[in-house]
């Protein structure tokens, strides 16, 4: 591997039409296309390694992923090339040559995810495919005092998916840290958005975590309520899972 | 008509998917998606009359249409309705009744534009289908002072895209009245939105003059040529047609 480049690739993509990041067999994954046209352009059978997976439907501005690869191609040729062949709803922003050790999973420090969501009767139609929507009235207020339960180390067995775990992270169970938990308003136009930073998340973590904080919205949970779900470790003591469309990968960070 | 009801619905879509406003034979367009449903809920043959026509990829947060029935059904039964039976690029945010002599086209006063676009070397996924994109790097501040040859009334010739102008506004040839014309940033991102409020458009006015502001931007015209090519009455004088994705229709303003 330490005769090959490594290059590290800054990645933007509409996850509507996606059966999500990690390659499958028949669907169209992110990885996949990209993984496709690197090949094309380089001949060579490499691994795009993502810093993580998203889900099916979700959107990114800042997935980072690297490959290994000796084929002679400038950083800014991988960044016109993928761009020339890859659809309009897949974007290479950044690509830079890395040391041979990075690994855009396993370095990753901490990731951001955004949340968007609206509120009120109707639902915009320019606004279906990348901010979620709830009909109820919500307590923006609640919401926000529910969100200091959050932060800091905890188990959060209560707010992850069912599936596999990454095998890399067993050590470490279901803990993780969440560094920053926000409730922002987007723009002028009165949506609101959750802005999340930690240094890991579990498989629908976030989507969990915000479908069970528009439950205090709603009033059907008290904001102190989501301590107790913390501690109860119990996947059904939280809310619904929320849909995939208001999710973006914001930002991963790198030491 | 006078023993029908006049319905007024307020109307907002993404044009995406659809080939424009006007109802055609063998394509989807947004009058004949609401007219059908319209028609099995009321079981009457009946026109609805819409503000304007849309150019096929256009988008509207604001579009005003009515119509005449005899149907018994309360506002918010036709809100909820259609809305119901409707795909979800289409939504109806109200419905009231009005006056017998009302008319989406005819009693409009102003009508105000949106067109947004983002500027920079590649463009986000997430924007592309509402956001248009300039790779070339754009004179904001050039593109601003451009704006003000536009207000007021002028025959807007330079403007007009080929095809057929409303047989009602014939009278007043191409002559039309620009109240407002400006160049604002939206939210935190950086992008730009032109806002433009006239008393009526011709086919493409909105878009040929935002594809002229381009060139001003790019450098490929002054800001003071605006006024020439005004002046000209003769569209091979201004600039390309902008992309419709980044145009909505954003209000109809009726006394």
């Amino acid at each position: 591997m330490s005769n090959k480049r490594n290059i590290k690739l800054l990645l933007a993509f509409d996850g509507t039409e996606y059966a999500g990041w990690q390659k499958q067999k028949s669907a169209r994954t992110i990885q996949g296309a990209i993984e496709n046209k690197l090949r094309i352009m380089t001949g060579e059978e490499l691994f795009l390694q993502g810093a993580g997976r998203t889900d099916a439907g979700v959107h990114a501005f800042g997935m980072v992923a690297n490959f290994h690869t000796e084929a002679n191609i400038p950083c800014q040729g991988f960044v016109k090339g993928l761009n020339s062949m890859l659809p309009t709803d897949i974007r290479v922003l950044e690509a830079c040559e890395v040391e041979t050790d990075f690994h855009a999973r396993r370095s990753a420090k901490t990731k951001t995810y955004w949340y968007n969501f609206s509120n009120g009767p109707v639902q915009l139609p320019t606004e279906r495919l990348y901010i979620a929507h709830v009909f109820e009235e919500l307590d923006i207020g609640a919401m926000q005092n529910s969100l200091v339960y959050l932060i800091g180390t905890h188990d959060f067995s209560s707010f992850e998916g069912a599936g596999s775990r990454n095998l890399e992270f067993s050590g470490r169970g279901a803990v993780r840290t969440i560094l920053k938990a926000s409730l922002e308003t987007m723009g002028t136009g009165g949506n609101q958005r959750f802005i999340i930073t930690g240094d890991g998340f579990l498989r629908h973590m976030v989507r969990n975590i915000v479908g069970t904080i528009f439950e205090v919205g709603k009033g059907k949970l008290a904001h102190s309520d989501v301590a107790g779900i913390l501690a109860a470790k119990d996947r059904s003591a939280a809310g619904p899972t929320a849909p995939a469309s208001g999710l973006f990968l914001k930002e991963i960070f790198y030491s």
